[in-house]
């Protein structure tokens, strides 16, 4: 394993490092971050996986969420990957919803895109190996967030590995990324036109059929994507059916921005962690 | 006056406001940001001034600190004004530290720099009598804070209106920007060659002589520009010598980011609504 610390920075008392390695999975140079609170060596922590949205790198939730602080109350690691493979080698797209920045937390299998996005292989894998050796005393249990994309991306990856990870969580997610703008993009070009194969990746699928820890979502009612791209009546009323616990809660004024997360990921740390324990 | 409210948002149940206006005082167009936190106008509150450093604008503190958090807690408002006049008919300079982004919060007295940066009229005199009509229910109760270029501006505005400001307090600033070279650069461009028009703009000169409010200034160990640009020795020894109340931190392994700002900022506005009270 090729891993190199480009950055330690102290925030909150713990550790917030980035790393940058070459992935296996990816066929390319990654970065990414994690967050070591205090006295991580001194007892076991769990490790909770952030997932971030369309255009984002893992800068934007360590430098605008505050999340530190709560890592921090809470003893808690927090690693934060990148949104898709990166690089002039990688395959790419003019638009902000397609391509680098915009992995959807897939594995592509449409040419010239399955060369390199391999996300999902590489976070549930990978990455998941590497996080394992850079918290000292790993307690073994996880779960996952994230937002928007990276909410999609939390829902799905967390569905589809149900006993491992103990709680999922999300903002404003992409919940039947099979019927929206944004995934249809997405999913037509990664995995091709035959629409069977995108229900693996489709959160309101998933849900029919799993039986996955508690799931916490919270939407913005300003959200400027809302509803066309964050429609949740399908997804709830299959949860509903399937008997799969989902708190879904809708907050008046908020919007997309991490102004709405940072206000309200208190209550989603205090939810991962009561699921952590 | 031409007061544009260019966007709203909900942070903490309070709202983070962004407006924009013609100055007077600059003679161009200007941007700032303002915190209303909730029941703003069922009681009075206080305002607190912050004040950015080199290269930023009022977007920094507004999405990197997480202050919103404390401003709705305290119940406070905050006030963050742009670093410098702005605009393609504005002088400016290749270097970061120089012109647009670094204005050191002086009014210039020499050409071009004179025709706009008047930051100090700016902010003392125009932008406070705006803030006072955007907070319905101003208790009057003001205090100062800043970073870097902005912890100097914090420190400068507070002792040269003492009885104005209720605290004054600092992440790492500029303390004797006469002597150091971020402020040589920009205190014999913005002012010209005679060291002596320096001195009223210098905190480590003020500071013999005033007697201002209780100042707090926090500094990190592990800051790529301390000692070089944030030396205190000067400052605190002509405190001592004129019973100024100084507490002045240093915290170890702390850098120059905002991870050390929204780290001990909850510390800063305790101080801060101590005195405002």
């Amino acid at each position: 394993m090729n891993l190199k610390n480009v950055e330690t920075k102290i925030a909150f008392d713990g550790e917030q490092r980035k790393y940058s390695h070459f992935s296996e999975a990816l066929q390319c140079d990654m970065t990414f971050s994690i967050y070591l609170p205090t006295n991580n060596e001194k007892k076991e922590i769990p490790l909770i996986w952030w997932l971030s949205g369309l255009t984002c790198t893992d800068d934007n939730f360590s430098q605008k969420s505050g999340f530190q602080r709560l890592a921090e109350i809470h003893q808690v690691a927090v690693i934060i990957p990148d949104t898709s493979p990166r690089g002039e080698a990688v395959a790419d797209d003019a638009a902000y919803d397609l391509g680098q920045g915009a992995g959807f937390y897939v594995d592509a299998t449409e040419q010239p895109w399955s060369e390199h996005y391999k996300m999902y292989t590489y976070i549930t894998e990978e990455l998941a190996e590497i996080a394992s050796t850079l918290v000292p005393r790993f307690s073994g249990k996880e779960s996952i967030m994230g937002h928007s994309m990276g909410g999609h991306g939390a829902l799905v990856i967390g569905m589809k590995n149900a006993q491992r990870f103990k709680a999922i969580s999300a903002f404003s997610p992409i919940l039947s990324p099979s019927q929206v703008p944004w995934g249809i993009k997405a999913f037509s070009t990664y995995l091709g036109k035959d629409k069977a194969t995108w229900l693996e990746w489709d959160a309101t699928e998933l849900v029919k059929t799993t039986h996955a820890p508690p799931i916490l979502i919270s939407q913005g009612t300003q959200d400027s994507f809302y509803p066309e791209q964050l429609e949740e009546t399908a997804f709830l009323k299959n949860a509903k059916e399937n008997n799969q616990l989902v708190e879904y809660t809708k907050n008046a004024g908020y919007d997309h921005s991490y102004f709405f997360i940072s206000t309200f990921l208190d209550d989603h740390f205090a939810f991962h962690m009561k699921n952590l324990k």
